[in-house]
């Protein structure tokens, strides 16, 4: 049996319901985005209350198996307007487990003035208690308030002062070990869903008993043991595991897909400066608190996290993360792995999207707010999105928001969603993922990249982009982390076997991607049902009309194909 | 025959083409959906190159018919992302006809920072020339530096500083008798697309000699004394003459529809100090330029429009209408006319829609920008628009968008349009209008308040709003003013016989109303054809959540009741 703890926002109810299918048992996506499907009307205004928050930890959570502990929310997004998943690295989903939880509800909303609320639980509670002492402040400040309240080990969720002004490129922190909410669910503004439910925080303490129930502890532990001898032996996880994903540097510019100067280049000059190599060297010869590989969650085997420290030591921001480096470096022209850490670590303060951000700063830039390259004006505008100023808040609300605001046509986007680090006229897969997924442009939905022969041809990127869109969407749909897939992507069984070993349930491969697809094809219905069209999965025109100077590549993508890479 | 000239801005050709059909000959917004519909891809971005911008006049257009000469520029919306009409008063319509055009089509677009042209059209000419010297200028001293150039009544439109920007509550400014671009096409973001075109201003010169060429002469005086006789004649209309549309602030007021404290409230305190008595007095007592009557077209016997003097005398604005005290007024709690005088020049000015702006503002407010009733704070933030501030750019995003970046759920538009001066939870005919308006909310399209028994019921306004939408419809499907529709609503034949007696072309009612239904169908199509779905014609869901506290009620229209309201 799985509980859930039902938790109404307006009227303080607290229920706990138990349930037993094999949605439940999966967790991760595959139960948030059911739950989004089957609770939330998808007309809703998503910042009303009839709108839910789910957070669903994934089926192998709370054991030790490596990678397995995202915390997946789920809701209407205020930036897209459709269903959303976004997950998180962190501890939150591992004290779920230990309180015997696989989801968490916040339902309903109180007035929009109503006191701030924190949703505390533990071992023998759950209670709504007064949050007034965290507002206004930012996500570190409020993480070491959380922490001298709840302690360092309990599990949080905060949002920053922009969630609390309800801005739509808002994310949710999370805890990570050291008790420090820098794991963001960053993507599609949950952060002003839970603004507008009037919850500042959620903590999980450090008091939960539960323990997994093994159906064969032995087998568990084999298993567990194949899937890190499978991260280290697999060729991607383990070039992770020395540079993090800031790898991604290097390649894109090689492949011309390296979003530059508002996305109408794929290609940096001086993209060196602020590739992986510089970034470990940096890292390695500034020691202090500083390092090159860090785990988001425990356990983990891949450790593609980071800690960027500053030329004393001190630590900056962890993680620095591929797509930050490219939205908010080589997307601005800024070649300063110092100014794109310090971008960075705003953005985690104010609680704000990194990709979304950098994408609007691009737009600023094109529309001459500011230099392209001009690392200062850069980071000042991210100054400006923490003291929520009338330019702050135009940057904070998505590139499709601020372009309009700021007067340009060239808005890198799907469905209001920044494009990920990816040129999508250098890729065509990954501007077919892009432009498929229900949750507005997504790299993780179904990355390409790395499997196609020819990126700039569109031929055969529909089934290649369905293809990935299974694999990808496996590690969601049951918790696991993204970078597991590789290790994976021939063959689920090892991941399979440990559920049977945890649970006593058998679920075969093709039943597995039954409900992946199925989980996909939810997401896509309840986008038709709150009014998207063909018409929003579509880039801005410019993409269709203006060739990427370094191929003469245009977005050559019909309507009719990317409907065939939503056809589950 | 209809003389048509395409102008292509991003080449410079120019194309004079002849039609003879009937949508020709009826012009107005016949024409402009018809051209819409016909040229402009439903799904482009109205922004770029494949979007079009028609100007097309009336069918009694140059003539001596009173209120005949509205011009109706078409285009696809920014601001909805759908069809949109948007007709003005002033001397543009006549010139066209001076020089024997029905239509004049603005195609294409240069690249986004290609120099500012100006179209000037002449009696043996057409040509592009340079705009610059006109650029980043108000409006009104852009009406000054034309008149300099191009005579004092060459009929001119132009944009101000927030059109050059894109932004999208911009207008277009129309000249009015006296060469000042005061009559705007506001709604709808027409401005931006000129902007988008690269076309800073357009020249009719007054050199045009076409003259009408009746089939019967006689005929058509005496049809055209008819119609003077039927507006002096007309409860309604001859209000008007005496005090404009202000007169609509007392009617309102007693209905519980006077938008009030950014739409929450359909009562203002204080409402009688800007009410029509109030200004028609203070009108009569500073003297000077003002007047309490005043045409925005010649000729015309109603002659609703004012001009406002300041303190000392001097103009401060011509005209203030009754949308506009609504709006700048008592939505934000805001009783005095020098205030809203003040707001409206500036918006003039920096060539923005009083309402978009209005409902903008008052959103801000909401979001604690300002304090309901600060008239200081209000004009500084028109202030700030004027110098595309931040802050101004999002106030003159339309109030949708500025919602979303302010943070305020209670955001009142429909498709994007700001809601105009009729509280739709006290009023359900107007509701039902603004709901099923191609246009976005729109209270022209369908003015059924007056015929309302019981406002806050809905029983029997799908029906009520179809007849009106007709009787709307048909004065813009013609180029005359909405006000001759009063005159005329129960028989047409009166205006049917001056087409006649000039064409010599028999239209019977029926038929002309044929038009008017097939119009609508073309302008809905366009929406389906761009996205629009039923999800987009609804109010903010507040208004379905929250009582009016005057009456109680909340928006009680279903989707099904909209559909049925927009079914011809």
């Amino acid at each position: 049996m799985f509980s859930i703890l039902r938790i109404n926002a307006a009227t303080g109810e607290i229920k706990r319901e138990q349930e037993n299918s094999k949605e439940y048992l999966l967790g991760g996506r595959t139960l948030s985005s059911r739950l989004i499907s089957r609770e939330i009307p998808a007309d809703c205004d998503a910042l009303g209350k009839k709108n839910k928050l789910f957070l669903c930890n994934g089926a192998l959570s709370g054991t030790t198996v490596s990678s397995c502990n995202r915390l997946s929310i789920g809701s209407k997004s205020p930036l897209t307007g459709g269903a959303k998943e976004s997950n998180a690295g962190g501890i939150v989903g591992t004290r779920m487990a230990s309180h015997g939880l696989r989801a968490i509800v916040i339902e309903d909303a109180p007035a929009g003035d109503a006191p701030w609320q924190i949703i505390v639980i533990g071992k023998d509670k759950c209670e709504l208690v007064d949050g007034s002492f965290l507002v206004g402040k930012g996500v570190y400040e409020k993480s070491d308030l959380l922490c001298e309240k709840f302690g360092k080990k309990a599990g949080c969720m905060t949002i920053g002062p922009a969630g609390e002004k309800l801005l739509l490129a808002t994310g949710i922190a999370c805890s990570d070990p050291h008790g420090v909410c820098s794991r963001y669910a960053g993507r599609g503004g949950l952060g002003a869903v839970m603004g507008s439910k009037r919850i500042i925080a959620l903590v999980l303490l450090n008091d939960g008993e539960v323990k997994p129930d093994f159906a064969d502890k032995e087998m568990f532990k084999a298993g567990s043991k194949k899937i890190v001898q499978l991260l280290r032996e697999n060729p991607v996880s383990s070039l992770f595991t020395k540079y993090g994903t800031a790898a991604m540097v290097d390649i894109c510019q090689s492949l011309n897909v390296l979003p530059t100067r508002n996305f109408t280049r794929g290609t940096m000059e001086g993209a060196e400066k602020i590739n992986a190599q510089t970034m470990y060297d940096i890292i390695k010869e500034r020691g202090g608190e500083g390092l090159t590989q860090h785990a988001c969650m425990q356990p983990c085997a891949i450790q593609c996290s980071n800690v960027y420290p500053r030329k004393d030591g001190s630590l900056l921001c962890s993680p620095i993360e591929y797509e930050t480096m490219a939205l908010m470096g080589s997307n601005l022209c800024v070649d300063s792995l110092d100014v794109i850490g310090t971008m960075n670590r705003i953005a985690n303060d104010a609680g704000v999207d990194t990709l979304d951000c950098g994408a609007a700063i691009g737009v600023a830039m094109e529309a001459g707010l500011a230099e392209f390259g001009d690392g200062d004006a850069a980071i000042q505008m991210m100054e400006e999105i923490r003291s929520l100023t009338p330019l702050g808040r135009i940057l904070a609300s998505g590139v499709k928001i601020a372009a309009k605001v700021l007067g340009v046509r060239h808005a890198p986007h799907v469905l209001g969603q920044a494009l990920p680090a990816y040129e999508p006229r250098g890729s065509k897969g990954m501007a077919m993922t892009y432009l498929s997924s229900p949750m507005g442009a997504d790299h993780t939905f179904g990355f390409t990249l790395r499997d196609e022969d020819v990126p700039t041809d569109k031929e055969g990127k529909v089934a290649l982009s369905k293809k990935f869109q299974v694999i990808g969407s496996r590690m969601d749909a049951m918790g696991m982390c993204n970078f597991v897939r590789y290790s994976v992507r021939d063959d689920m069984t090892p991941l399979l076997d440990l559920m049977k070993a945890l649970y006593g349930v058998s679920i075969s491969a093709e039943e597995f991607d039954d409900f992946v697809k199925e989980t996909l094809k939810f997401e896509h219905q309840f986008n038709i049902d709150a009014g998207i069209t063909d018409k929003d999965h579509r880039f801005s025109e410019t993409f269709y009309e203006e060739k990427q100077p370094e191929t003469g590549e245009i977005v050559d993508i019909t309507d009719e194909e990317v409907n065939q890479a939503m056809s589950w």
